[in-house]
């Protein structure tokens, strides 16, 4: 069972999605931490509601990227935990050098739009606002830029004629909760490699589309 | 019936599917007039062979923009034939300030991606060697932008494990046949209205998503 760390700084929808995904068996992984930049995060609720290890490492700077000096806390307890996987689910910070380097290929984002489309703050309302008929959601490696690394799987949402930005949000959410364990078990299950920025997978039994 | 004109520079194999759909009766529209800038296109022998009218008007550069003066030349062929809206269908060429005043908001093109993800030339290799799992096509309003206008109706194709860039190209295609006549479809029947650059249409009987 591969363990599992996951950040949030939110109220972590994403988050308890992931844990009751965990325990239904849908990936062979076990959620063992939270971690949380907010103190008030109803993410850390969700956790001692589930018996999983919570904790607060808080940062100096307000929002961005994570000071260095935290971003050190937050790859000692993972490691400290025996992490080996580690998911954003609604975590407001860039990730920097010292989590990248510590777990290359490792670090798994979910973001509401079909990226490269819609990058950043409000992916949801980007969309709407731009008028497409498609959006969704995207699973990816992170790497050192925003929303920018390798993708896992996405998830189309189809824009409802008359719909609000917020319907659209909570479609695109409703989907997020099931394509990220579904991420979670393709490269936690079977083989992939990465060529350039493509990720590969080997086919294995039971694939959905 | 609204009187359309196809441009294109290529094969034609999305102005054939227009003329399929038109024969069948999808959308409530008449081609009357194929005009091209490329004297070999295969769309000129698509015309001919459906007794569409074919004209080639050449234009002074080898690609980009319209020369003005021949720009003026589509307008009056346009004008001349009673068409009302024009398809671009592999028109190798962006639209300017002639076309576009004269038929504002009355140009639609298809593009093989869904936008704004991956605008401009090779939008299928762009997207493939991006590693996106989901792309698409999108049928627009044409504006002065390179494929930024309003959107009237994407299609989402998934991409397949293992395919080439150039087997996803194909599948594309195939939708981008569907779509087209269904985008027409929804802009010449029933209502609709632009609210910034979101198109807005009136629920229509027998709407598909």
């Amino acid at each position: 069972m591969t363990r599992i760390a996951v950040f949030a700084s939110g109220r972590g929808s994403n988050f308890e999605a992931l844990v009751a995904a965990e325990r239904a068996g849908v990936f062979p992984g076990e959620i063992v931490l939270l971690l949380s930049d907010q103190p008030n995060a109803g993410a850390l609720e969700i956790a001692a509601a589930h018996d999983i290890e919570g904790r607060v490492i808080e940062t100096a700077k307000r929002r961005g990227r994570i000071d260095p000096d935290s971003e050190a806390l937050y790859v000692e307890a993972c490691r400290g935990a025996g992490v080996e996987w580690i998911c954003l689910a609604g975590f407001m910070r860039i990730i920097g050098q010292p989590l990248l380097s510590a777990f290359t290929d490792r670090i798994v984002n979910i973001h509401p739009s079909l990226l490269p489309s819609f990058p950043g703050l409000d992916a949801q309302r980007q969309a709407w606002e731009y008028g497409v008929r498609v959006s969704g959601c995207t699973v990816h490696l992170v790497d050192a830029g925003m929303d920018t690394g390798p993708i896992i799987l996405q998830q189309a949402v189809s824009v409802m004629e008359g719909e609000s930005a917020g319907q659209l949000a909570s479609r695109i959410l409703a989907q997020e909760h099931k394509a990220y364990p579904e991420a979670l078990r393709r490269v936690l299950t079977g083989a992939w490699h990465r060529e350039g920025r493509r990720i590969n997978f080997q086919k294995t039994e039971g694939e959905s589309a």
